[in-house]
C-alpha cells in the first residue's frame, strides 16, 4: 500500500502581514487594495504567472466551489476586499487580506509537508524581497490572531481513515492525537465531524517552536496513524474479509447504478470504494483517483459545471450521472 | 403490462378422503399405506406417469425444498405416513394422508384458476373411477377440516403487489378483500408477514356454492386487485419515477454486486427490480423469470443445492453468487 493512499494531501500555509497597514479587518478599501497589488507585483516581478481573482467578482457558487476544492479558505470566500493569487498547477494559493494581509498556501499530494514548506518558504522570499513584512524580534511573523504568532505557520496533512472509522476506533486515536497538541476536523461537513472518512490534521499554535520542529512532529503523529489504519486494514483482510467486500462491492454496486444521490451517501461509498481499492478487493482502473471524484460530487462544484441552474434533486441526479459516468469508463 | 406480471401462479387443491378409511389423523400405517397405493394405482392405471414419494424417505432440507417451491404442503411434510405423487411437469401435486387422504393440487402460471379447475377435475374423476370417496348428499365432500366441507376445494392465486406495498396501500387492500370472504397471506416468511410483496389469496370455506361460483369470485377480486396495482404503477410512473428509477436501480446495483444476501434483503429486491422490469425501467432479457429467482435463492432450495454443507454465513455467499450468475448471464 502506498501511504499515498491514507494521507491524501499536505498543506502549508504562512500567515505574514505588511508592517504599514492596519490588519485587514480594520482595513481601508484604498488600503486592500494596495495590499493586493504590492503582492501582486511581488509575485509578477519574478515571472511565476499566477492568476489574481478578487472575491468581489465571483459569485457565491465559484467562491463556494473553491473552498471545496481547497483553494481558498472560508474566511476568505466571505470577504469582499479580499482577493487571491493562484499558480497555474494549483498548488500554490496567496489568499490576500483575509485574517491576515498575506496566507501562503502550498499543497501536494501524499505526505510531502517538507516539501510543501520548501516551497512556501520561496514563495515567502521572493514576496519578502519587494515588501515589509511585519515581525516582532522576539515573537516572530505578527499575526492577526495570536495563535499565529510566531512562525505564522500552519502545517495541515488529509488522512483518509476509512478502517480506523468503520471499526469505531477513530474517536479514541483523534482524542489521543488532539492531546499531543495538534487539531482534527472533519473536512468536509459541519465542525468536526467528517464525512468520507477525511480528517485534517494540523499543528495548534506556532509560537516558540521552528517551522522544521513542527513539520517534523506532525509528520511524526501522522506516521503513526498511517502505520494504525495500514495495521487495521490488514487486521480486516484477515479477519473480516467477507464483510469487508461484501460492503465494497454494495458501494461499487450504488454508485454504478443509482439515479440519484446526496453528498452524503456519495462520500459515505466512495470512501468505502476508496478503501477497496487499495485493499485490492475491486479492480478499479489506476488512473481513478477517487478524492478527485469526492471533489467534483461536491454541491457547489456541480452547481459550477451545470450553470447553477439545477434544482436539489436535480443535482441529485446529476451527481449520480457524474459517478456513474467516471466509475465505469 | 401482461396480467401474468401481477399474477404469479394460481393453484386449486382439493380435498378427497376414502369412504372405508379412518381420517389420516387416525389411520394406522398398514391403512396409510393401501391408501397411497389405491390412489398410485389409480393414477398409473392410465399411465400418467406420476413419480410416488414417501415423505419418510426424504430428509429436512429436501421436504423443507418442496415446501418452498410449493409442490407440497408444510403440514404434509410433517407427516411420517404421507407421500404424494408429482406429474413430470410438477403441475399436479397429488398429497396423500396430510389432512385429508388426498389433496390434489394443481398449479399453473397467471390467473387461470380454470384452466387449472379444469385440470383438478380431470385427475379428481381418474382416482374416483377407481376408489370410494367419501360423500355425503346433503354436505357434499367429507374432509377432516369442517372449513374444507363441501367443495374441498381451495382456489388459491399468488400475486406480485410491490406498488401497493411501497406506497402502504396494502394494508387497507387487503383488509378490504377479507371481507369479501377471502384469505389472505404472504407467500414466504411467518403468518400474514409478506416477505417480497407476494400475497396468496384464496377462498375462505368451500360449503354451499359451486365450484365454478366460487373461482368466478375469486377471479373477480383478483381482477380488482390487478386493476388497483395497475393504475398505481402508472400513477407512480407519471408522478414520481425519478424515485422509482432510483430504486429500481439500486436493487439491480446491490443484487448484481453484493458478495452476501440475506433472503429478506434479496426478496425486497427481487420484488422491487421485477417492478422495474416491468414498468420498462430496467432492460432485462426477456427470459429472465424472476419469481423463479425468488425461489431459487430460498435457504432449503439452497441448501439442497448445495448439499445442505454450507453454515449461514456461506448460505449468504452463495445466495449472492446464485443472484449475480443469474442477473449477469
Amino acid at each position: 500500500m502506498d501511504n499515498r493512499d491514507i494521507v491524501v494531501t499536505s498543506r502549508i500555509r504562512l500567515a505574514r502581514n505588511l508592517k504599514n497597514y492596519k490588519f485587514p479587518v480594520k482595513i481601508t478599501i484604498e488600503e486592500a487594495e494596495k495590499v493586493i497589488s504590492e503582492v501582486n507585483s511581488a509575485i509578477n516581478r519574478i515571472n511565476l504567472n499566477y492568476e489574481l481573482t478578487y472575491m468581489k467578482n465571483l459569485n457565491n457558487i465559484e467562491k463556494s466551489a473553491l473552498v471545496e476544492n481547497h483553494l481558498i479558505s472560508p474566511a476568505l470566500a466571505e470577504k469582499e476586499r479580499a482577493a487571491f493569487l493562484l499558480s497555474k498547477d494549483k498548488k500554490v494559493s496567496i489568499m490576500l487580506n483575509e485574517e491576515d494581509h498575506i496566507r501562503i498556501q502550498t499543497l501536494s499530494p501524499g505526505l510531502s509537508l517538507k516539501e510543501c514548506w520548501d516551497l512556501s518558504n520561496k514563495i515567502d522570499d521572493v514576496i519578502e524581497e519587494s515588501v515589509d513584512y511585519a515581525f516582532d524580534n522576539e515573537l516572530g511573523y505578527v499575526t492577526s490572531c495570536p495563535t499565529n504568532i510566531g512562525t505564522g505557520m500552519r502545517a495541515s496533512v488529509m488522512v483518509h481513515l476509512p478502517a480506523l472509522s468503520i471499526t469505531n476506533q477513530i474517536e479514541k486515536l483523534l482524542y489521543g492525537v488532539s492531546q499531543l497538541g495538534v487539531a482534527v476536523r472533519g473536512v468536509y461537513g459541519e465542525g468536526t465531524k467528517s464525512i468520507g472518512h477525511l480528517y485534517q490534521i494540523s499543528n495548534q499554535g506556532s509560537l516558540g517552536t521552528g517551522e522544521e520542529t513542527l513539520i517534523e512532529k506532525i509528520t511524526q503523529i501522522v506516521n503513526q496513524i498511517i502505520e494504525k489504519e495500514v495495521k487495521l486494514r490488514e487486521h480486516l483482510k484477515k479477519n473480516n474479509f467477507d464483510e469487508i467486500e461484501d460492503e465494497v462491492y454494495r458501494a461499487y454496486g450504488l454508485l454504478t447504478n443509482a439515479r440519484r444521490m446526496t453528498v452524503e451517501e456519495s462520500m459515505k461509498l466512495l470512501s468505502i470504494l476508496k478503501l477497496g481499492k487499495e485493499m485490492d478487493i475491486v479492480k478499479l482502473s489506476k488512473e481513478m483517483d477517487i478524492y478527485r471524484l469526492m471533489t467534483m460530487i461536491q454541491p457547489s462544484n456541480i452547481a459550477l459545471k451545470t450553470g447553477n441552474n439545477l434544482n436539489p434533486k436535480e443535482r441529485e441526479k446529476n451527481r449520480a450521472e457524474i459517478l456513474r459516468r467516471e466509475l465505469l469508463q
